[in-house]
C-alpha cells in the first residue's frame, strides 16, 4: 500500500498552492466563537466547511446542531470493515483578534511573509485541522480511496471549553466509534523535533471565601484580638505547600502515575533549561519541586496555582480596616489519574479542616476536567511515530503538555480509544496572540505526515 | 477655691438649655472639612466659633489660616504667670452626613429625643469642645476670671487627619506654649465608668509589592516551575506572623513599653468579653496574642493587618493565569515607644531577607504615625481623675485608645507637655454614622467635671 501513500503525497505537493488558497478562504471567516457578534460567522464556517468535505467525495457531510456552536461531520467509509477507523478531532472557532491588540495585518486577512501565513487561525486550529482534509483528498483524489476509513468531528467551541462536546459525543457514541482519534491541535519546539502529545493535564479550579467580621471594622479599634480575614486566606493557602513546594493536601498525590525511568529519559531529552525558561517568562529564577526536572514539573506533575485573590482596600493610599472577607481562585492542574471530583474533595476536606474558628470558610469548585495520560507504547503512537519518520523526516519526542484540553480526556474515556496528538504547529507560532502564524512549510510536511499516518495505521495488525 | 468652681457649677447648671440652643447653632452649619462643596460651610464655623469666643470676653479670639482650613485660636491669661496653663484642643469639622445614608432626622437640623441630641457632630466633636467653651464661660461669668490660664485651639480638618496641624503647631510653639493639654474628642463605654485615655497607637502603613514573570503566565504551560507571586506574596505575609499570632519582624517588639502589673489590673476592670466582641465584631470566635487579654491586644499591643490584597483574576468563573505580580496593603499599630520609621526599615528589611529569589518585592511607605504613650501618674493626669469624681460622679478609668489620632503624639511630642484625653461620649453615640447623637444629660455632666479639672489643675504644686 506504500504505493498509494507516495500517489498521495506527491499529489499533495503539487497541489499545496490551491491548498493554500482554500484555506485562505476558510480562514477569512472571523469564526470566533466566543463573541456572539460573530456567532454568524461561527455558521459561515461550518458551512464551509460541510461544503468542502462535500465536495471531496463525502456525501455524509453535514452541519449537526448542539446547544451551542454546530458540530461539523463526515465520513469516508470505504476502506471496509476489517480496516481500522480513524477519528480526526479538529476545531474551527478561534479566539478574538483585532488590529488595535498590536496585529500587523488585518488578522482575517492571510498574508504569506517570509514564509509563513500570518492569520488569526492559521496554527489554531484552522490550518491544522486543513491538513487532514487535505490528506484524505489526496488519496481520494489518487486512487480514489483512503488505506483506512474516516470519520471527521470539527467543532466550534474548542475556544470556550467544549462545553457541548461531551453531550454530543455521548448522544453519538454508535456514530463516531473508531479505533484511534487523531488531534493537530499542538506544537513542537523546533521543525527537526516533532513532539506527539500523550498526556494533558486535567484541572480542579475553585474558589475559597473566608468570612470574618460583619463588616469591615476599623483596625485601630479591633486589630490585634481579630482574625484579619486576609490574614486567615493566606495562612490557609500558605498551608496548601510543603517546604519543598509540593502540595501538602493528604492524598493528593495518591493517584499519580509515577514517571518511569524511560519517560524520564526521554523527557530529560527535551528539558527545558533555566535560561530558556528565564527568558521566555521573564522569571528573575526557577522554582517548584527540586526532585522533579523542569520540563516534568511543567508537565508530568500536578501543580496548585493561585490564579486570583483579592480583599479589602484596593485603591490607592491607605484604609485602616480589618476586610470583612478575603478570596482566592485557586487551580490545581491534575495529572493521570488523578481525578478532579476526587482531588476537589481532598482539597475542600483539608481547608476546613485547617481553617481556624475565628473564621468561617467556603471552598467552591468553578470547573474541572480529567487529565489524560495515553500510553505511547500503543500500536497507534508507535504508527505515529514512525509517520513523523517518513511523512515529516524526524523521529518525533513522546511529550507531556502541561494544558489542559479536557476533550482529549472526553474522547479517551468516553469512546476508549487512544488519542494521538500529532501536533503539526511550532511553540513559537503566537497562537492566542497577535500576528499569529503558520509555516507553509509545516503545513506541507504535515499533509504528508498525515498521508502516511493513514498508511500506517493501515498496516497495524487488526 | 473650690467655692469659684462651685459657683461655676451652679451657673453651668442654670444655663445649659441656653448652652445646648448654641450648641445648635454650630451644629447647624454642615462644616463637612473633606467636602469641598462645604468649604465655605467650615469657614463659616470658624467665624461663628471665634465670635462666639469674643463675645466670653476673649479679645484673642481670631480665626488663623493654614494650608487648609482655618485654625481658631482664643485665649484667657487672666490668671497669672503663677498658675498653669491649659490648652484646649477641639475640632469643629465633622464627617459627611445625608438624609440617605440612613439618618432619620435632617443630621444638620439637631433633634432631641429621649434627652439625646441627635445631629453630625453633636459628639464628635462640636458637643465636646464645646463643654470646654461653656466651663469657661461659667468661670468668667462668676467670677470674673479662671483658676488658670486657658488657650483654646480649634481646628477645622481632624476628620481628614489633620494633614496642616502639624506645621501650624511649629510655626506657633511660642503661642501655643502650654503646661497641659486637655482634649475632649473620646468615648466611654458606660455613664458611670468615664475613661481617660492616655495612650494611643501609632501607624507604620506599607505597601508590599511581588513580582514574577513578565505578564500573567499560562498556568498550564508554567505552573509547576514558576513561583506564583500570589503564592509568593501569601508567603511572605504568613512569615511576619508567629504561631502565636505574635509578630515575626525581628527587633519588632523591641522598643514597646510592656504594659505594668498595675495598669494590667487597671485594664482588666474594663475587660472586653469574647461575648461583647463577637457582638459587636460579628467574628465567630477570637484571635490574638494568648499573652495578652482582649483589651489589651486591641489597645496596649502592636499589631500587624492586612487591609488589602488583590492579584491575578479576580472576575467571574476562571481563569488559568499565573499574574505576573501581587500586592497587598500592610498596617501596624504602634504603641509607645515604637518609632514608625524604624519598625518601617526592621518590616522592609525582613521582607527582602524572606523573599526567595525567583520573585522580586518592594516594600513602600504609605503613612505612618507616632504612638502617644502618656504615663497615667502624672499630676495633670490624677488630677483629671479626681475631676470625673467630683464633676461626673463616677471614678474613671485610665484606658488606652487602639486607634491612631496622630495630632494627640504631635502635641506631645512638638509641645512637650502632657496630653489628657478626658471624653465626655459614650462608645454608643454612632459617631461617623447615621443618627450620630449625645446625651444631653453628659453634655452638662462634661461641662461640671471640665470646670472641676480647672479648679484641680489650679491646685496642683507648681
Amino acid at each position: 500500500m506504500t504505493g498509494q501513500s507516495e500517489k498521495a503525497r506527491q499529489y499533495s505537493r503539487e497541489h499545496v498552492d490551491r491548498f493554500q488558497q482554500e484555506l485562505f478562504e476558510l480562514i477569512r471567516i472571523p469564526s470566533v466563537g466566543g463573541d456572539p457578534a460573530h456567532a454568524g460567522d461561527v455558521h459561515r464556517a461550518a458551512d464551509w466547511l460541510a461544503e468542502h468535505l462535500h465536495a471531496l467525495g463525502l456525501e455524509s457531510a453535514r452541519v449537526m446542531p448542539t446547544a451551542g456552536h454546530p458540530v461539523v461531520y463526515a465520513e469516508w467509509m470505504g476502506a471496509g470493515a476489517d480496516k481500522p477507523t480513524v477519528l480526526v478531532y479538529g476545531h474551527y472557532d478561534v479566539v478574538p483578534a483585532e488590529m488595535e491588540d498590536g496585529w500587523d495585518t488585518d488578522p482575517f486577512e492571510p498574508v504569506v511573509k517570509g514564509g509563513k501565513i500570518y492569520a488569526r487561525g492559521a496554527t489554531d486550529d484552522k490550518g491544522q485541522l486543513f491538513i487532514h482534509l487535505k490528506a484524505l483528498e489526496s488519496y481520494l483524489k489518487t486512487s480514489g480511496s483512503a488505506p483506512v476509513n474516516i470519520k471527521i468531528l470539527l467543532e466550534g467551541e474548542e475556544e470556550i471549553s467544549s462545553p457541548n462536546l461531551p453531550p454530543f459525543i455521548r448522544e453519538n457514541l454508535e456514530l463516531l466509534q473508531a479505533d484511534v482519534c487523531v488531534i493537530s491541535d499542538s506544537s513542537m519546539r523546533i521543525i527537526e523535533e516533532p513532539a506527539i502529545t500523550h498526556s494533558l493535564r486535567g484541572m480542579c479550579y475553585f474558589e475559597i471565601h473566608v468570612d470574618g467580621p460583619r463588616e469591615d471594622l476599623h483596625s485601630g479599634f479591633w486589630g490585634g484580638a481579630t482574625h484579619n480575614p486576609a490574614l486567615a486566606l493566606v495562612e490557609i493557602i500558605g498551608k496548601l505547600y510543603n517546604l519543598d513546594n509540593s502540595i501538602a493536601v493528604p492524598g493528593f498525590y495518591d493517584d499519580v502515575v509515577e514517571l518511569t525511568t524511560d519517560e524520564r529519559a526521554m523527557l530529560a531529552k527535551v528539558e527545558l533549561t533555566e535560561e530558556q525558561f528565564k527568558a521566555a517568562t521573564g522569571v528573575p529564577a526557577l522554582w517548584g519541586d527540586a526532585n522533579y526536572s523542569i520540563r516534568e514539573r511543567v508537565s508530568a506533575r500536578p501543580t496548585l496555582d493561585v490564579n486570583g485573590i483579592w480583599s479589602g482596600w484596593t485603591g490607592p493610599g491607605p484604609k485602616t480596616i480589618i476586610p470583612a472577607g478575603a478570596s482566592a481562585k485557586i487551580s490545581s492542574r491534575l495529572v493521570g489519574n488523578q481525578d478532579p471530583d476526587k482531588i476537589f474533595e481532598q482539597i475542600k476536606n483539608y481547608i476546613e479542616k485547617i481553617t481556624p474558628p475565628s473564621v468561617k470558610v467556603s471552598v467552591n469548585l468553578l470547573s474541572k476536567g480529567l487529565p489524560a495520560l495515553i500510553p505511547f507504547d500503543l500500536p497507534e503512537m508507535q504508527a505515529a511515530s514512525r509517520a513523523y519518520e517518513r511523512g515529516w523526516g524526524y523521529t518525533p519526542v513522546f511529550t507531556r503538555g502541561g494544558g489542559s484540553i479536557p476533550i482529549v480526556a472526553d474522547i479517551y474515556n468516553l469512546l476508549k480509544i487512544p488519542v494521538v496528538m500529532m501536533g503539526y504547529g511550532l511553540d513559537t507560532d503566537g497562537l492566542h496572540s497577535p500576528n499569529e502564524h503558520y509555516s507553509l512549510a509545516m503545513f506541507q510536511r504535515g499533509i504528508e505526515t498525515a498521508i502516511v499516518y493513514l498508511d500506517e495505521l493501515a498496516q497495524l495488525p487488526g
